[in-house]
């Protein structure tokens, strides 16, 4: 089951806020999705996850295929199961994380040859094992293999990553087993920063009908400016009534401009990560709880943030817990921080419903 | 306010269930306290405390003292409300610390000299220093400075941190500044492995009158028969209507054991270490989770555990997350550990009030 529904378009740009339905619950959008590479959100427990009201997380595909294995995924019950999740997960092709993982990358016709960061054993992804994978899993949302480029990079091997990703949608879209419990697979659109070839990439992965699309290759380098005209283009061409995913972005700052460009779904190891070195967001961007004038600071990160964090403890506290290394305090900011990115999409779903 | 409440004793041993009335709520013994060194049981948040249902915990004055120190925690308005857990606290005297932590530690007749393992600084304890400190953290349970010995260890020397502990424990009793808001003071037993010289310290501190007693300087390497041996003859001297707590013991068994000896309260980091370390405690001992034979084990650690850990998730799960080197995993096997303990308190407890 997938479905898409429009509650709310702006009339002051190309935002909306609708409604994702699938197997596992309802996502309410724009959203933002924290990241759970290894079947967990870095220091987050499932019920941590609840709590500040996330609607959906995302898998790495290449992370999970390597360890624990989409077998042993698949014996557990799927990933819900596996990692006690019981609300919706958008799993991603792999095909970032190749690109910047793996070690001895070969892009080939037929998919991607590659060596494990782990252990440095060879596998290789085509489009239908990525499928298959993802399948194993049970995610509700599934992304197809796809070929991510660098920024900046020549235009003759953009376009070839254009060609190829249309053409392992074809194949992915093939390789799926029918059956009531699928998830949805999305399909990518790249093109680098080149117009006509995000023009191009649009328009064929519009073609092949997916009930969802991902726009990849971006935030990888390029201005924040290039980020938003080539979206811009991308969201011109696919069908308006489907959701889109601007993959791994980015600081609120660009969420907030993507969201005016008809993007709906976000994900980003920005807040988590962050957490984990000892900084939390708020509206004023990021900050690190470790400076000395936070030493004798007894009130909490954000007076105004509904969060555990926020509520119960004191910068003080925090900032000796990251000068003690203490595991708690990495925890205290993710909840905080992610909480921060979650509250940012319900204000600004509040915004769009509220406009005149 | 501090009041021992003897419930019931055993009429086949030296066990007893009580209650210990603080200022910050009542203790049910024989308990066991998590040890929270820095202002934190490790990963554990206060809710997470609340849960397992722990009743109270330790804090360290040596590690507290030095990072974020006594004067900021005064200021952010005690121990409980820095880190926000609003049930009893005990804080040890740093003697322990001192002894097995600190550099260029120098006894002297007015205290300790040591230098900081953090940064080299050089410091002094002395019992009213001690006192101070504890004081500042608004502990509910105080340890006054004692003198810790190496086991084995020369007669002389033990007898001499006897002299020195009885004169300090005098020393700290006149330090106390007296009010309604005040924690108890402990006296504490020192006397390493000699029959004669347990004996006289707990003479000594006996007759000082102290509201309750901290057993030292046992599970330093002795065996555990000639541990039991040595609390025996203290808790036989020790005055019957107060709690006595054996200070950084241990396994079950020297706990199980050492309740039938007539101890009440307990400490130690192996629970929490173990769990960081990727071991779980059961009836039967601990077990590493990474071993291989747990890989496609979809069963809880204990399926009569009531802890979230045991309810939630799989120990295929928790496997894998401690191989992908996830701190959630350390936090689950924290969470079970503890509750491990708690029950197995309240299961002794349950027993003794069960006895005909």
């Amino acid at each position: 089951m997938f479905k898409f529904e429009i509650i709310k378009k702006s009339k002051r740009s190309k935002a909306r806020v609708g409604k994702v339905y699938t197997n596992h619950g309802v996502i309410d959008t724009p959203m933002f999705m924290p990241v759970g590479t290894q079947a967990t959100v870095k220091t987050m427990s499932p019920r941590n996850l609840n709590e500040i009201e996330a609607q959906i997380i995302l898998g790495n595909t290449y992370h999970l295929y390597l360890r624990p294995g989409n077998q042993l995924i698949k014996n557990a019950g799927g990933l819900h199961k596996f990692m006690s999740w019981d609300k919706p997960i958008l799993t991603d092709s792999g095909g970032f994380q190749v690109y910047s993982l793996a070690h001895k990358r070969k892009v080939l016709e037929c998919g991607v040859e590659f060596s494990s960061h782990l252990d440095g054993t060879k596998h290789l992804f085509t489009p239908q094992k990525v499928v298959e994978i993802q399948q194993d899993f049970g995610s509700d949302i599934m992304m197809p293999l796809d070929e991510c480029v660098a920024y900046p990079c020549d235009k003759k091997q953009v376009e070839e990553s254009v060609n190829r990703t249309t053409c392992w949608a074809k194949e992915s879209e093939q390789s799926i087993v029918n059956s009531a419990q699928n998830g949805a697979l999305f399909g990518i659109v790249q093109g680098g920063c080149f117009q006509d070839l995000r023009k191009r990439s649009a328009e064929e992965i519009a073609a092949l009908g997916f009930p969802g699309f991902g726009v990849g290759g971006l935030s990888v380098g390029e201005p924040q400016n290039q980020m938003f005209d080539m979206l811009d283009i991308v969201t011109d061409i696919l069908p308006e009534d489907k959701p889109k995913h601007l993959m791994g972005v980015g600081f609120a700052s660009d969420i907030l401009g993507a969201i005016k460009r008809g993007a709906d779904l976000f994900d980003c190891v920005i807040p988590t990560r962050l957490a984990r070195h000892g900084s939390f967001l708020t509206l004023e961007g990021k900050t690190s709880i470790r400076q000395s004038r936070f030493e004798k600071d007894f009130s909490p990160i954000d007076p105004d943030c509904d969060c555990y964090t926020c509520k119960t403890f004191t910068k003080a506290y925090i900032r000796h817990l990251f000068w003690a290394r203490e595991i708690l305090a990495m925890q205290l900011l993710t909840i905080h921080n992610l909480r921060f990115f979650i509250r940012l999409m319900a204000k600004v779903r509040k915004e769009i419903l509220d406009e005149n």
